[in-house]
């Protein structure tokens, strides 16, 4: 049956183009008040998707912009249930004049859909959609149990998911979530995202005199808030850049022996990796490749800071208050409530004497990581390479998903991260695009996953 | 004679603080290109009062606003010369919605005159030209040759007042230079200054990526500009608060063994000087005094500290460039020069690797002490005691006064600076003020203080 599943799929494929475009074509903008009916169209847009090939599914109301809840129904064979979670909602468009066509208004060129939102995420959870469809068409059915739940509020920070998650608990209950809104590993290469960092994200405030002082008339005399505030900082990491909050690393999970050696087969590109961040080398914790410290090891990085004289020119001022915004990346199985409780103590107890030192919490979420012998991972490897004819990469992603450690916290179910569009997307740039040929392996992809599910292989 | 010009100066008490209102009324706001006109007035103003008692006086153009250039001419006594120094110019009023009574419409309010300029620094030269004039009335000339440099730029940095000193450096030429700019010790007591400090004002720049980076993408890949920036300043102090720059205490003079008893016999209130502050306690290099570190050590401060994400809330960036301004306040005999370089290398070697750093220096001058034991200095300080009936306390400043180092390199000559003002007669804020009674016992000061170093007592 698969083999006509993907036939279909092919034959059909300019017609799924077409309907990426349509897709696109609606300005889906969650984060703007006036785009309120048009992020709705989304909504029903993908809603008629599945209707349209006999997939139920219903639009759930939330306090921002409307879900969409799909279920392919109970599998007769006793296959697993997977949960495809993605969103139909985009990012604004940013300054239109560096587009090099409108943003809703999809242009191809060379091969690749440019369109706001064409990669993030509605050309990559399209794939999923079609592959549905493709198996409706052809067997009826799908092989095994698929559920969809497609939201209208990532790019705003997913506020109502939560909410919305716990209240429809049992009718997303699942034994994977799936989801497409990460990149291939290079053009050729697909990619297995199995693991994100957690987010520990402060703010340190330290405040001096009442108000800002002559430098020349006062200095000397008191502790001068800058200052203080760069000795905190300073503190908080060593010489080999490793982060000296004590107990920051006790529950860092090792990498395991074949996860080590997995990072290490990578072709990872040292060089270009460098050259377009554009430094004079890389640097970092003592001890750990570049690849390791990217994703499989904590971090802590000042943000922004200000205060003071900012200023053309000199001014010869002692500043009353300075900060800087600071944040941490976690990993497994660091706890952020313990992270973010070792930050202020550790700040606290660098804070030289004659300031007011104060710490806010912007955010704090939990890392994430699936295990890697986790079935529902091995089919979608083997489902990935027989879309796109290579085997993907496993790798991990230095980056936050906060609905990752919330499916697992309330669904029980580990996520596998199936990437399809490319690492230079431009997901929130301008020009961003998806690929033709991306969408349609995509959607093969999705196919087989849902087939090697079922049988179990 | 003394008597005589003191009997004059008293019987015109009334009569002398219409001049100064009258002085007042000129809005001579230096900085301002539409007050350009009103500025020149200011000079006209001056030049007038000279050539109306018959003091021989000049408006001299500059490449800005004018300064008034006075002599009394050569004495027939073999006194010394004394060149005093003075501006008519003023600070902008800033918010004028501050001011219990308008900046421009001079207010006498508890025997105070409020009005932009009073203290600083108009009514303290206006004493000094009324002793002039006095002297010219009563005596039909000065006991001893004064010289008047009254400029209309020291608001804006005196920008031409460097040419202009080398140009007149004949017409200039002193035994000392006697100055009003600075304020009593407190509102019973006149204070001599005679020290400042000196200044080196830097900018650290460093730049790491080309571009702010997603801290969770790259973060623990490179070094962070806001780490490293934090690493560099924290390098420039030890635990003690000393400066650790090599060389940077190799010249620093000790002070004397009868200048550490002048300080510590000075009624300094540390706990009222902190309340002012308003912070928690007094702090700074180990080993010294708060007044000893206040107007006798070197400093190095933070003025001000910006780059990356300073907005409201979170942003996970890796900032591309973060900057701060820092700043050093330097004694004798440090030189500026040999300082700015010794700062630039120990940034420099502070440096991790991986970011760029730059140093740009926005200013450097010179410190300034006068030898407490110089006739003139006596001389200010009998005239004060005369003049005020209270002795005046000797105190250096921490703050920096350019003209000095200028003058003595120019001129050769020692400054002798004769506060007249309140410690808090809000010079560069809203509603400054001048008291009627530092008006009077300033002229009487200056008259005393001619005549003191005429009889060279």
């Amino acid at each position: 049956m698969i083999d006509k599943v993907i036939a279909h799929i092919d034959a059909n494929k300019d017609k799924s183009v077409e309907r990426l475009l349509e897709f696109l074509r609606l300005p889906t903008i969650s984060t703007d008040p006036a785009r309120k009916a048009d992020t709705r169209k989304g909504a029903e847009w993908v809603h008629k998707v599945f209707t349209g090939c006999g997939i139920k599914a219903e639009i759930v109301e939330t306090a921002g912009h409307p879900a969409v809840i799909a279920d392919s129904g109970p599998s007769s064979n006793g296959g697993p249930t997977v949960l495809l979670y993605g969103h139909y909602d985009v990012q604004p468009a940013g300054d239109e004049s560096l587009w090099h066509s409108p943003p809703f208004v999809p242009a191809i060129r060379d091969g690749n859909i440019y369109a706001r939102g064409s990669a993030d995420d509605k050309g990559q959870v399209l794939a999923h959609m079609l592959a549905a469809e493709a198996w409706m068409k052809v067997a009826g059915k799908l092989p095994t149990r698929v559920k969809f739940l497609i939201e209208g509020e990532e790019e705003i920070g997913s506020p109502n998911l939560d909410r919305l998650v716990k209240d429809h608990r049992d009718r997303l209950s699942c034994d994977y979530i799936a989801l497409s809104d990460t990149p291939k590993f290079d053009a050729a290469t697909p990619a297995v995202t199995y693991g994100t960092k957690g987010l520990v994200y402060k703010e340190i405030v330290v405040s001096g005199p009442k108000q800002d002082l002559h430098s020349g008339s006062y200095g000397g005399t008191l502790t001068n808030p800058g200052n203080a505030l760069a000795k905190i900082i300073t503190s908080l990491r060593d010489q080999d850049n490793r982060v000296t909050i004590p107990g920051f690393y006790d529950s860092v999970r090792p990498l395991s022996a074949s996860e080590k050696a997995s990072l290490k087969e990578l072709p990872f590109d040292e060089a270009g990796y460098q050259k377009a961040m554009g430094t004079s080398s890389l640097e970092g914790e003592k001890g750990f490749s570049t690849i390791e410290r990217r994703w499989a090891r904590p971090t802590l990085d000042v943000n922004g800071m200000y205060g003071g004289f900012t200023g053309k020119g000199a001014s010869t001022i002692i500043p009353a208050k300075v900060a800087a915004k600071v944040s941490m990346r976690l990993v497994p199985d660091q706890d952020f409530n313990k992270i973010s409780k070792a930050f202020d103590e550790a700040v606290m107890a660098a804070a030289p004497k004659g300031v007011k030192v104060e710490v806010h919490t912007h955010s704090a979420c939990s890392p994430y990581v699936a295990p890697l012998e986790s079935p529902g991972i091995k089919a979608a490897s083997e489902a990935l390479e027989r879309g796109f004819g290579k085997r993907p990469y496993f790798i991990r992603e230095g980056g936050t998903l906060p609905i990752l450690p919330l499916f697992k916290q309330v669904l029980g179910a580990d996520s596998i991260m199936i990437g399809l569009c490319m690492p230079d997307c431009n997901a929130h740039g301008p020009n961003e695009y998806f690929g033709v040929s991306d969408l349609h392996n995509g959607a093969k992809t999705a196919a087989h996953f849902m087939n090697i599910l079922a049988s179990g292989k």
